[in-house]
């Protein structure tokens, strides 16, 4: 599963990523930022607080008490309930703005542009994140992501895991399901792909919720493949 | 309208491309891979046949008789009533694939991978064309153009000039239409997309069609820009 290459490398011809927490660090980047806007803020707490409210607004949106929603949109909604909480009401309708924006102003893990850039030598990589358009761009702009093609459930219209957005990845390159592999830090999103047919790549991010709060990323089964990054990924895939 | 910089450079942050005939050359791409593939054929003939079937292949979208259809699908259905006209209806299934992906293999025009690459330093440069998002990206990969974002009729499930595709744009990086330009060597294009408020710039491409039929490309009023080529827009941009 590491180290030597993997037989069916040569079987795939998409790799689909997972952006948030798999290519780049959300939790570091938001502390990094508000302890520059607002370091009296508990930063840690802010970042995971706002992050917590991702899942539970999209669960909104399936249920049908939301219309369809940007991620940007959702974020803002999650940001106004949160700034009561971290004293921070204040803000102004600028900052608040801003502040939301800090989700395309997220960096990279320390070995990601360098790992894309070789794999898209060889494949095509698209992004595959329930992230906007808008915000899925500027960030690779802000970032350095090759990105080939950025997807998003915009384009699909469902957030991951509906099966359209993985499926929609395969019928957008007009492969079957197995010629394309989603790559992501997360087994909820693995275990969606996978029941689609596609070929999937788990990627340890132990310290994606902080450092005060390590990820199990011990190895479960089910994965075609199990990397410590994504420069892992690129030696396995022989890149 | 040329040389000088132009003083609202600094309130557009996208520009839109159009793909076909303004930043690659599909008539001498088809040309010269119809004189590879199948020598016999008159490749300048057979180019030109098989792009004035595609207005009318949109139109029957549009009017319902077809339900949405990627352009990679119109472009077969072109082919397959063309070959019989050009002696090449014996073409197998695979060899049709094959040369119906042509169009992900179209080169650019000699300036535009280098302009584009100048371009992007200042803005957010994606594609705006009725290709699909699977043939734009493959051929991308293959004419090395640097999209931020590829675009496409197919996020927008609508064909330009549809204000949704336009407009759609603006939506999609959350700005006001004047703040996008698109770049199209059209002027019907253009044209869609003044309509809804956005910036336009014309690009010349006088042998579009072949060295036997100049476009006329004298200046037309309503552009904001009107450049020889890319390379010159990036110039009256002050990139």
């Amino acid at each position: 599963m590491s180290g030597a290459a993997w037989s069916d490398a040569g079987e795939v011809e998409v790799l689909a990523f997972d952006v948030f927490g798999t290519v780049v660090d959300w939790h570091g980047s938001i502390v990094r930022e508000m302890a520059q806007l607002h370091p009296q803020v508990d930063g840690d707490a802010f970042a995971l607080a706002w992050r917590q409210g991702y899942k539970p607004a999209m669960a909104r949106v399936r249920s049908g008490e939301l219309g369809w929603t940007l991620i940007d949109d959702l974020h803002r909604m999650i940001l106004d309930e949160l700034l009561p909480r971290f004293s921070l009401e204040h803000l102004d309708e600028a900052q608040r703005h801003h502040l939301n924006r800090v989700w395309h102003r997220l960096d990279p893990w320390p070995e990601a542009v360098e790992a894309l850039q070789r794999l898209k030598r060889r494949y095509i990589l698209c992004s595959l994140s329930n992230g906007n358009l808008g915000l899925l761009t500027r960030m690779a702009k802000h970032a350095g992501l090759p990105w080939d093609c950025v997807l998003s459930a915009e384009v699909f219209r469902a957030y991951k895991p509906d099966p359209a957005t993985y499926l929609g990845v395969a019928r957008v390159f007009d492969l079957p399901p197995q010629k394309v592999m989603l790559v992501a830090a997360h087994h909820d999103d693995l275990a969606g792909a996978r029941a689609c047919g596609l070929r999937t790549a788990y990627i340890e991010r132990p310290l994606e919720n902080g450092a005060a709060r390590p990820k199990d990323v011990s190895l479960q089964p089910g994965n075609d493949l199990h990397s410590r990054d994504l420069a892992a990924l690129a030696d396995v895939l022989g890149c």
